[in-house]
């Protein structure tokens, strides 16, 4: 039998995008945000969705630019951090220990200790209701070299990403592989 | 020491998104989308972002209407065939053996075989690139009975959605919890 639960902000899996931004004066801040993801390969292309009141919408504004970090699951207690403190509050990455390095590419910090980042350039912002969507290209990714696979691609499992369950408001590590994509579903493929 | 990769459309997770649609025939459609998210709570939605060339794309603006279905792992080769074929050669849904139901609040199908599901309205499209985001008002939330929690929440393990790993083109499973959220992180939080 099915449920009906009404009008809810939910689905599986949301991310755990640590978004890096510098305000006017160059301070450093990140946010913890779970509503984004990928929104275009060509170019490749990035959608945050945040509130207006956020330090990290006023960052964006005054930079157009931003990063979006990915931590490993070691770091789930300064990456939640970033979720309840506001920038406004004063330096957040110097409170949880944390370092960062200017982009190379935009206006924007890299937290050195995030095995994964995207530097990206803003370029549309989309009013949606108490928050607004703000797509950046992405203009380079940055991965730790340990976190390289054979091929030279990055590493989900040397990455270690995280997951934010917002039916439970808690976090949680990828599993194990299940199957190949491109793949695992030929066999639905229509004989020639 | 840290590596450029250069532009890519690659972060972790990125989600599994069954999208449920229907044609003006009413055929019904599936499509594996991994470009999306939750883009807003008030009122909740959720961003897919698509090419405009796909049959899911010509029946969202036929209905202004789609379903976001989280399958189970058990349910990767459907899941994966409907990121590979296409609704204009043929039913995908009826090639899987999977049955799909009209959702009661909008004109779109909902996948009964998979745990969760989100009901959508279309609010808003906006172009990026060579893909389109539609955005769509979550209007009601459907889950299995046997996949809540005791709190009458969707649970996540029951659930058991799949993750996209793009960088490798594979599917993973969640992992176990990490920590509870808006939580863990007070350590860092200023003492009064």
């Amino acid at each position: 039998m099915k449920k009906n639960l009404g009008s809810k902000d939910i689905v599986f899996p949301t991310p755990v995008f640590i978004v890096g931004t510098y305000n006017a004066e160059g301070v450093p801040n990140a946010m913890n945000v779970a509503w984004g993801g990928i929104c275009g390969s060509n170019p490749p292309s990035v959608a945050i969705a945040i509130r207006k009141s956020r330090c990290t919408y006023d960052n964006i504004n005054e930079k157009m630019a931003f990063t979006v970090n990915i931590p490993s699951e070691q770091y789930v207690a300064e990456s939640d951090y970033f979720g309840m403190d506001s920038g406004k509050n004063g330096n957040k990455l110097e409170r949880t220990g944390l370092t960062t390095v200017k982009s190379s590419m935009v206006d924007a910090p890299i937290i050195q200790e995030f095995p994964f980042a995207l530097e990206c350039k803003v370029i549309n912002q989309i009013e949606n209701g108490q928050h607004i969507i703000v797509i950046g290209e992405i203009l380079n990714v940055v991965v730790d070299e340990d976190c390289l696979g054979v091929e030279g691609e990055p590493d989900i499992e040397k990455i270690a990403p995280m997951l934010y369950n917002p039916a439970k408001v808690n976090y949680y590590g990828i599993g194990s592989k299940i199957e190949e994509a491109f793949s695992v579903g030929k066999k639905f493929m229509k004989k020639e």
